[in-house]
């Protein structure tokens, strides 16, 4: 690599994108330039992809040292406020912290980075703090493939936590649970109930699960709440990793309960990273997403196959009023996709 | 249709298979002419495939009539004895009924036909029974799809209850989940450690559970059981349908608590029937295995292609090393899919 790369400024300015300056400005830590780059991941142009491509895999090699952590729960579990006071005291023990947002349903434009640093004050004034909002009107896919990429961009900017906020209810989580170390997911006081917006299965994916809101009057029902999921979980399979799922309670307006809940991830990360499931597991990711993305690609092509798109809905109704089978129909458009012509 | 067809003995032999026989066969209920059909379902030959889609296709206004409900439950739950004494039930209620068996990782031959008839010798011995063992060898995808449409050929005959038990303990629990009405779980009195077979997620997908060798002296730990996922299910987010899980125990040696499992899958029939829940359930796992099977093409074809095969191991190990990101290997592929000439 040539001196002039080091610094951008010493090199001839283009109006094109600089990749060399973002890929410099993220190993230096420069969240203008992490920013950027995110945006390029972003973005749909081919030429921005191209260089997003790049930069991704020129951060490949200083990105994996981080704890990607997702934190989730039902709307009105407190996320915003829980994810502030987890975040302030990560920063206390040293860590830099990224905070991205996962909600493919929202609409929610780039003027909600505005409403993240708003919801998030404390932490957003940090500047080892990074925030990042969803992008807008994206597909889950997209989504997961941005944030994907987005993590390994933030671990090369030397980002030690990778906080996950999944802000939809919906199947975004089994997503987000495959592209991050450790799963956590908020309750509120008062069993069931809370859980209204939470798709089936959530639970089960969860490494811990903290009760959040745990305060003043709340505190006698917080511990029950505690107490039934912990009766609860232990009816259920044991993870892979071996793990048992912890149930805590918290406060994020007092502050309590905070600490125990990082002793808790810290926990699971020496024992797994002891046990060698760490690396397993980031490796099995790794594969699984290689083919997700391939899954991905084949279908973009085949959805946006002019015959495809043409056909689809006639077929579909077919096959919903049992006209024709699944499988007939499926044969059908695949042998459109093969044998008209791409344009 | 003419004449000739309703009767295959009047018309001219040849050796191919008789597909207008095996139709007719099928529609009046004959289990040897099903059990043909069911084998061209099972076949990878082209033409058997070709046979094989035409009579499905050619059932399918025939079939949908039946309850569709699955069985599983960690090995060693007591599933033959369970289907045996649910089925002779059942038989007893005015039901014929098709018992399917999806085992995707086991190495089980046509041989286990002898095996399934065993184990469920009562059931095995009645006409209005019909076995079918998993297909040997098959990857789940070939046994999902095999089964579905084996679902619909046991409608065609008349089967007014299908049993689909799943014999494994992987993944196959959520595919059998999206091609059934009614997900049944079964349990060991004593809480937790039966569930070490039992992927995560599994509970919660189940409309019953029910606590299965609860006689002698595991009454009382099967009751205690019992309540306990009583207590602990109602922490659960609820399931679209509406329906709350009941936890029922019984016996399938002495035969106690089978009539109310019974009556319990009948109440959820007769209520999600009344709500509407029923079709729209249907009609979306219709739609789901429309793109489930586009998907499933589009992989056989992508995995297939001699570029593709020969060069994606090297490039999952370079992924798996951290070399390049999934996505770099995954477009990678993708472009040698469409560039390189298919043979």
């Amino acid at each position: 690599m040539p001196d002039r790369s080091l610094n951008p400024a010493l090199r001839p300015r283009s109006r094109s994108i600089d990749a060399d300056a973002l890929r410099e400005g993220i190993l230096q830590g420069d969240q203008l330039q992490l920013s950027r780059a995110i945006t390029l991941v972003e973005s749909s142009r081919p030429d921005h992809q191209q260089l997003a491509r790049e930069l991704v895999e020129a951060c490949l090699p200083h990105s994996g040292q981080s704890t990607r952590l997702a934190v989730t729960g039902a709307p009105g579990v407190g996320k915003s406020s829980f994810l502030e006071a987890f975040g302030m005291h990560l920063l206390q023990n040293g860590e830099r912290i990224a905070v991205l947002a996962v909600d493919p349903s929202s609409p929610r434009s780039k003027g909600s980075i505005l409403g993240d640093k708003t919801r998030m004050g404390k932490l957003a004034q940090d500047e080892r703090v990074f925030i990042r909002p969803s992008p807008a009107g994206t597909t889950l896919g997209g989504v997961a493939r941005h944030t994907r990429e987005t993590i390994l961009l933030c671990e090369a900017a030397g980002f030690s936590t990778i906080l996950v906020e999944t802000v939809g209810v919906g199947q975004s989580e089994t997503t987000v649970r495959s592209m991050v170390d450790f799963f956590l997911l908020l309750l509120l006081p008062g069993a069931g109930d809370e859980l209204q917006g939470i798709k089936r299965g959530i639970v089960e994916m969860a490494d811990l699960l903290v009760v959040n809101k745990t305060d003043g009057e709340r505190v006698k029902l917080g511990r029950q709440t505690r107490q039934a999921y912990r009766n609860a979980l232990h009816l259920f399979p044991p993870s892979e990793s071996g793990w048992t799922p912890e149930v805590l309670t918290c406060s994020s307006t007092e502050g309590t309960g905070i600490p125990a809940v990082a002793e808790a991830v810290e926990r699971y990360r020496k024992q797994m990273q002891a046990s060698g499931y760490w690396t397993k597991h980031r490796r099995e990711q790794a594969r699984f997403w290689l083919y997700e993305s391939i899954q991905d690609y084949l279908k973009q092509q085949f959805y946006s196959h002019p015959e495809v798109k043409k056909r689809l809905p006639e077929i579909e109704g077919e096959v919903l009023e049992g006209r024709q089978s699944s499988f007939a129909g499926a044969e059908h458009l695949i042998r459109l996709f093969r044998e008209a012509p791409d344009v």
